[in-house]
């Protein structure tokens, strides 16, 4: 396999924090420690350790952003297009971070993981994780574990962007450059419609027995059911039509029958949903859309500009025309109340059909818009897709 | 209970045809009978037999499409706000018809009926039907028992409306007047994967059992399921924004628990998935949605426009701007095609954020274009607000 552009081998690293009686202490109320934290990094830290950049993974991300685990790993890392030697988060010229979230099934403690007190998995006895909790941990893991005092940028899209819009508020003296992509500061009502539909799948799954399934049958049917619904999200009407339209699934007619998928989006779907389960936990699936559903920065601080009054970091921050879960006016919104604060800020559109999922696929708007922001661009257009709505919200 | 514009009281009737030997044959190739059909008439007929209005009914409708079925009952047929009395359509003036489609559970034949040769429920051993053989059954019950040569005018929305633009194709001489509301000529990738989630949902209910679970627990947790995510489908972002927001349910903060609903639009859900299964049979969901997703004119017949090839009735089409399921682009296919084949055709997009489902809701232009309609309005754009789409297609 041709490694030209790539990040390299990588091993994910784990670190431990919060050993009792020094828990971390929740949003929530409650305490939770020990806490593992699991972690890649990629290219190397300048002596003035001024060139890291956090990447924020999505719902069913992961540590591993780029490069591969082996040198016959197969599968590349989840954003290894934006990632590596060259690209547009240059690892010859950064120091890229990613740690799996706590609450999560990728390494970081979550509700498979052995809770210490009984010896047996937390299932539900995990405490409820927020955002906020994550990107604490996070923090923890830069300032404590890396010795990092700063970073140059944080980003990531979806849940990601949750915890990109997070880490200025919480750590407005730590971030230079906030980079939300495809992001929200609340989740509006059909989001979480969505996302408790996907939990109501969870919980009717017989072998989900109120989270305790661990070590005996797993509930498979209702996680894949959950990630089916959620795939529908991250496509469009759009993208959908022209990656399926009506064809048909290995058949020249339509079967009459509950049997085979008549139509290839079946057929999609089902290998989705199919997939998913191979890799996630479906307690992880509860925990993570319950703090996505939490995430609320409106009513955290009473408002928007509120929210963000501390804030001294650089935004840049990206929406997609084909994105129906997060829209664009959910971006602007954040794009406002940035600006009634002074905060200096860009904003893209991007026109892409393609729907939420874009950001983790080719495209060269992005590319282009996450090099220039790192590179130091400053944002007069100098492209010509760069709009700062700014502008026309101050005359 | 005030009845003024109440179509009344009204039974619902049983007609039973298609006796063995003499079965529907149907579009699958299976045959079925003997099949039952539940049907319930208001108005009078005139003595030309020239005043008869068909209403097709939705995905989960049923024939009990206005009045009340006593005289203390507190719920009225599903389409009451326009049908009765003075209503748009005039029970004083039509003989309006509504029945049950047969893959049903409301009183035709369907999954959960006995198939006679076994003396059990048919279950999945029920032949699929199409929307070609649910108005092949219509039109029995109209000219084989009620003696109709003529309709004026065959309405409906969503799958009804489906069956609205199969009536004229199937039977071009009967139809005067079509009116599909929010309807499309095929699904598309989308609308099919929505189907598809609820039938995953409903397959994977342990008490679903293949679908032998009559006389045993049924599968109601998969059936809720499907109904919970067909419902997001059928508001839109801004309904349940309005609706909902991120108010909170029965609660000043949110519980950081898996118990009782946070927020209110996932108690709604619940409460939504919860009524259907006391009133929808889960074999009839999959045998509909099937009859979706299977319905497609453009195959049928190699395109739209040749599919429209032998139709008379002249049409008027409405689509809404906030209906993301059917969305107006579908309406327009429609329109066109008719249009390339000369047929008289008025279409009007109308602004109604609510989402697919505002059809059901009192909505005044909805009202008034099809009262006007029906009236015998020539459509030229009386009102400001019925837009000739050919006009502009011709030009």
């Amino acid at each position: 396999m041709s490694d030209e552009g790539s990040a390299g081998v990588v091993t994910t690293k784990q670190w431990r924090f919060a050993e009792p009686p020094d828990e971390l202490e929740l949003r929530c109320g409650g305490r939770l420690g020990p806490i593992d934290v699991a972690y890649e990094t990629y290219g190397e830290l300048t002596p003035e350790r001024d060139n890291a950049v956090l990447i924020c993974h999505a719902l069913s991300g992961d540590a591993h952003v780029a490069g591969r685990q082996s040198p016959d790993d197969r599968k590349v890392g989840w954003w290894d297009i934006m990632i590596g030697p060259g690209k547009p988060i240059d690892t010859e010229k950064f120091f890229v971070i990613c740690s799996n979230c706590i609450g999560g099934c990728k390494g970081s403690t979550g509700p498979s993981s052995i809770n210490p007190a009984t010896g047996a998995p937390y299932a539900l006895g995990f405490p409820m994780v927020t955002v906020s909790d994550m990107v604490k941990v996070q923090h923890a893991l830069l300032s404590e574990h890396l010795g990092l005092e700063r970073l140059l940028c944080v980003t990531g899209g979806s849940f990601g962007g949750m915890q990109v819009l997070q880490w200025p508020i919480d750590y407005p003296d730590m971030v230079y450059a906030a980079l939300p992509i495809a992001s929200t500061s609340r989740l509006n009502a059909q989001g979480i419609a969505f996302d408790e539909v996907g939990r109501q799948a969870i919980y009717g799954d017989p072998n989900w027995k109120g989270g305790d399934y661990y070590g005996g049958q797993v509930p498979n049917r209702g996680l894949a059911v959950a990630r089916m619904v959620g795939h529908i999200t991250y496509l469009s009407d759009q993208s959908m039509h022209e990656k399926f339209g009506r064809a048909l699934q290995d058949r020249k007619r339509v079967g009459y029958d509950f049997g085979p998928p008549d139509f290839q989006v079946e057929s999609y779907l089902r290998h989705q949903g199919d997939s998913f389960v191979q890799r996630f936990d479906a307690n992880s699936y509860l925990y993570i859309t319950k703090a996505m559903d939490y995430f609320d920065l409106v009513s955290d601080c009473g408002s928007l500009v509120e929210a963000f009054r501390g804030v001294r970091s650089r935004f840049l921050v990206m929406s997609f025309t084909g994105d129906w879960l997060f829209p664009t006016y959910q971006s602007k919104e954040i794009v406002r109340a940035l600006h009634a604060n002074g905060v200096k800020v860009s904003f893209c559109e991007i026109e892409a059909g393609y729907g939420h999922d874009v950001f983790l696929l080719p495209n060269p708007v992005i590319e282009r818009l996450i090099r220039d922001d790192l590179s130091g661009f400053d944002n007069n257009d100098p492209l010509g897709y760069l709009f700062d709505l700014g502008k026309d919200m101050r005359a």
